[in-house]
Parts: structure tokens; sequence; C-alpha cells
């Protein structure tokens, strides 16, 4: 895919969200069932090991991802029609509107293969 | 390894410390040197792909670790004297003192391989 860096070198990106601590349960709920396409288009833009957590008590989202260039991913689904139906449904769940806009990125020190 | 449970189907966990905000140089500087041997104990215990990220404006550390078990792993890890050395060494960093006995694990709600 032509939006895709080489995959031999990953990077393991961290990002923060925050989600409305009283929208929660909901927020829960619609990723149970996420769409296919969106899912998809993470595979074909090289998100890979992909996983989010939450602490449920404030609504603090972790993510973390492996891809071969987080800013070549991010940039590759912002251009993804999906996405940008995905992240205008999930925009009232979050405190700062659309999470894929203004995430905050954290700074890897320490890694053990 | 006798305390290492079976790694064909690996957890993947996230969790949170907070390093005392006006230690987080001094703290960044500490990682730079880690003991060999806490690292060899944490490749003994099962500890893989083990990734530490901060956000350096408050000190926020989020742990990114896979392994077969997180409770025997971390229960393994508590067994060893070189971690009781190195928490230790670590707690004076930390707002609640000892990291290792006090984290706060997230919940996994999605994940793509």
């Amino acid at each position: 895919m032509s939006d895709v860096a080489d995959a031999s070198t990953p990077q393991r990106v961290c990002f923060l969200m925050q989600v409305k601590s009283e929208r929660v349960a909901e927020y829960l709920t619609v990723h149970e069932d996420i769409w296919p396409d969106m899912l998809e288009a993470l595979r074909e833009t090289g998100w890979t090991n992909f996983s989010l957590f939450l602490r449920r008590r404030d609504g603090l989202v972790v993510g973390y991802v492996e891809t071969a260039d987080y800013a070549l991913a991010t940039s590759a689904m912002a251009r993804r029609e999906v996405n940008t139906r995905w992240q205008r449904t999930m925009a009232e769940y979050f405190v700062e509107g659309r999470p894929d806009e203004d995430v905050d990125v954290l700074e890897e020190y320490f890694h053990l293969p």
C-alpha cells in the first residue's frame, strides 16, 4: 500500500485521550462493535498491535500502537473517509472534541524487548 | 524458569505511575543506566515488549508490557532481591513511594493485532 511506511523498524507510540467520565459506559458499548471498514483502514495504514486501555473511574484513555512511522500512519488515517465519519461519531464522548486531532503523545524512555 | 507462565497467550497490560514533577529530569537520567541484573530479572520473570512512557510536563508514567500472566510476572519480580533494591532506589522519585506496590492498572477494551 502506498501510504504505509516500511514496517521493519516499528515505532512504539503511547498517547492519551480523555473521555467524559459520565459517558464512559456508553463509549465502551460503542467499542464492542467497531465498524469493519474502520478496522480495515487502520490495518491498511499500518496500525499494528494497537490497544486502547481505559481508567474507568475518570475516563482516561491510553492508546498503544506499533507502526513503522506514526506521523505517516496518522496522516494516512486522516485522509480516510471512514475515519472522518468515525471520529465525528466519537467526538461527543471526548472532552476535547475530535480526539484524533489533539492527542497527547508521550515519550518512550525505556524498552525491554 | 519455574516462576514464568506459559508465554503462548500473552496479556497486554497498561499501568500508570506518577513521578514527582520536580524530579522528572533526574528520574530520566537514572533510566539511562538501568542495572543489568534488574533487566535480567525482568526477562527471567516474563516481562516482554516492556515500555515505559513519560508525560514530561507532569511526570505521568505509562507502562506497557506483554506477559503470559501479569499477576505471576509481578509476584515473581516482587520475590527478586534486585527488584527490592531497585524499587527502594526509585521510591524517592514517585508520589506514592514504591511504585511496584501501588500501580494503577487499566482495562483493555480494544485490540487490533
